[in-house]
């Protein structure tokens, strides 16, 4: 409890100073590929006229954070504070700052902002901005300085990158929605799931349970083709109609030709032809998860039935606000087990085995 | 010519019998997949009631058929007569048929039947029966008996699957429209190449220049990505505004991000993820040339822009009158260089150097 009173108190002290002050907050980073996380400071800087200061009450564990800190996805800069699963409360605003007001509940997800110029920011897709959005961590910030993700105490982001959360929304289950939730969502709406539509889900993690509930509140018929059948009783209570085994040779004979939307959030290398032969006409395939090798795919099978392989990447904002509405409306949440800032290291590896029923989250009063 | 009053006066005799008749027509075939093709004779059944009886006068010659004789798609049934862009006039009509009648000028693609009772086949899209159509060759036929080409002065063929060709288009130009033309047409259709959307062409061969083309009528701006610029002049003439060597790389650096719709024709492996990159939001790539080999799509490509990559064979058959229609309408026919049936075998060497501007046609007289 000391190093909650200790970061709070220096938030305090340096907000009421310059717009250029930057204080330090608790964190916990990585300090190279190999080390496990540790208790650090990140440094923050004070709110500008357009910024939100957020005190962070819930930061998710995706399993991107654990590909970026052991530098799979390329070099990072250590130290480096992980986590863009975030939700708190806003405790300051800067003075041109309209959208976000102290004591609101709000989320931040993977990116903090973008070019707001290009083709693609204007039109509302700012996940693939063609400058390249600053990415909630491991990004170059427009001040020039590294963005630190949320398995932290504050944040400061611009009000624009800040999502409502509803009250509706379980405080700490509403987290993994601002990444695995949008993630989902957005191939989700983007390829139209809902009545009528045969939607399968490849994988039941922490995307795929998010898939299953959003794909059925949609009101889709959801099949989910996992490894084994051990999370069947899951998937069905999640709204799944069929659920079938991907071990199980049968599975991809009996489901030929069946799926107009074939959500895959398997980040390891698939048998992707396998999977596509499961699309009937018209029908995509889209990857949310994203194995770094090459997947091979036969051309002869996208010829039958006119299939497509997509990929999309988590979701504009305000498409990211229409989810957490959606969301709440349809009282969709994912399911969670919190943990303490201390046991982020265990909780990687048990990610890493598929061992959590489905996200972490990590409380992050256990960092003040 | 005694080939032709041979061949005639064998079809004469023949129809005048049962319907059980089997009659020969000259032809010229493959007898296995190492040896040059030879004259021959094949067996056409007497028109059923549905059948109509089709006088070829013009087959053209579709890289698909060098591949299939050859043996690279697989194995195939020698002697083997291929041939699947073929126009002529009908002859003779079964009791029943409605749609042709003698003395009609009609084509016969890809398709010679369907199981028509598929999903598919009652969407119309009878090219993707899921039961396997019906190919104009090297098929199994309903009566068992194996689907011999358009390289010969007669075929016999379900009346569903004959289509109109309209006067407005040239007789020996509009036999590559039954395959060339549709399988471009098709994708270019379905993906709403029109006004506004910047549309690539890759290669400039027999599908390539019909694209082009086919993507000008319908208001897209067109640009031909193609190995060289030597055939710059002759895509700027078909309606494309603008022409990129893709032995260049800065081809790749400059048209990133641009594209709504790129249409593969080439069927040789190439660096997909490069094309990819080419693709501006939402942007899809869709191969109609198809490459044996897997290719190799990396998913952070796809996640860029929300791409996609998909597949597309030929057309359905009221698509492909459509087609027919179109072109027609837009003064659009392929550009053929006529020959006699004896340089085919020329003609199959200088298509696979891309040596043809840019389909071979068979004057089917030369046969009789």
């Amino acid at each position: 409890m000391h190093a909650v009173s200790q970061a709070r108190s220096s938030v305090r002290r340096d907000i009421t100073t310059s717009e250029d002050t930057i204080f330090t907050v608790n964190a916990i980073a990585a300090p190279s590929a190999t080390e496990p996380l540790v208790r650090t400071t990140v440094e923050r800087r004070d709110p500008g006229p357009r910024d939100v200061l957020i005190e962070i009450s819930y930061a998710g564990i995706c399993h991107s954070d654990i590909h970026t800190v052991r530098g799979e996805w390329g070099e990072v800069p250590y130290p480096l504070t992980v986590g863009h699963e975030i939700v708190g409360h806003v405790t300051k605003v800067g003075a041109e700052v309209t959208r976000h007001k102290v004591g609101d509940r709000v989320g931040v997800g993977c990116m903090v902002n973008s070019c707001r110029e290009c083709a693609n920011c204007r039109a509302g897709q700012e996940q693939y901005c063609l400058n390249g959005n600053v990415g909630t961590y491991a990004s170059t910030d427009r001040d020039g300085t590294v963005t630190q993700g949320g398995y932290s105490t504050h944040i400061v982001v611009d009000e624009d990158f800040v999502l409502r959360v509803p009250e509706a929304i379980p405080h700490e289950a509403a987290a993994p929605l601002l990444c695995a939730g949008i993630t989902t969502y957005s191939p989700l709406a983007h390829w139209k799931a809902g009545p009528g539509k045969k939607v399968a889900v490849v994988g039941m993690g922490g995307l795929g349970h998010m898939a299953v509930k959003i794909a059925v509140a949609m009101g889709a018929e959801v099949t989910v083709l996992s490894q084994t059948l051990g999370k069947k009783d899951d998937g069905l209570r999640f709204g799944a109609e069929h659920y079938h085994a991907t071990s199980d040779p049968a599975t991809f004979e009996a489901l030929a030709d069946t799926f107009d939307l074939i959500v895959n959030t398997v980040s390891a290398p698939i048998d992707v032809n396998a999977y596509l032969r499961l699309l009937r006409l018209d029908g995509t395939m889209v990857n949310v998860g994203a194995p770094p090798e090459a997947l091979q795919v036969l051309v002869f099978t996208l010829f039958s039935n006119r299939r497509s392989f997509a990929g999309s990447s988590i979701g504009g904002i305000a498409e990211t606000q229409e989810m957490l509405d959606f969301c709440a409306e349809h009282g969709i949440a994912p399911e969670i087990e919190l943990i303490d800032a201390d046991r982020v290291n265990e909780a990687y590896e048990r990610v890493l085995t598929s061992d959590v029923r489905y996200r972490f989250v990590i409380d992050v009063d256990s960092l003040r």
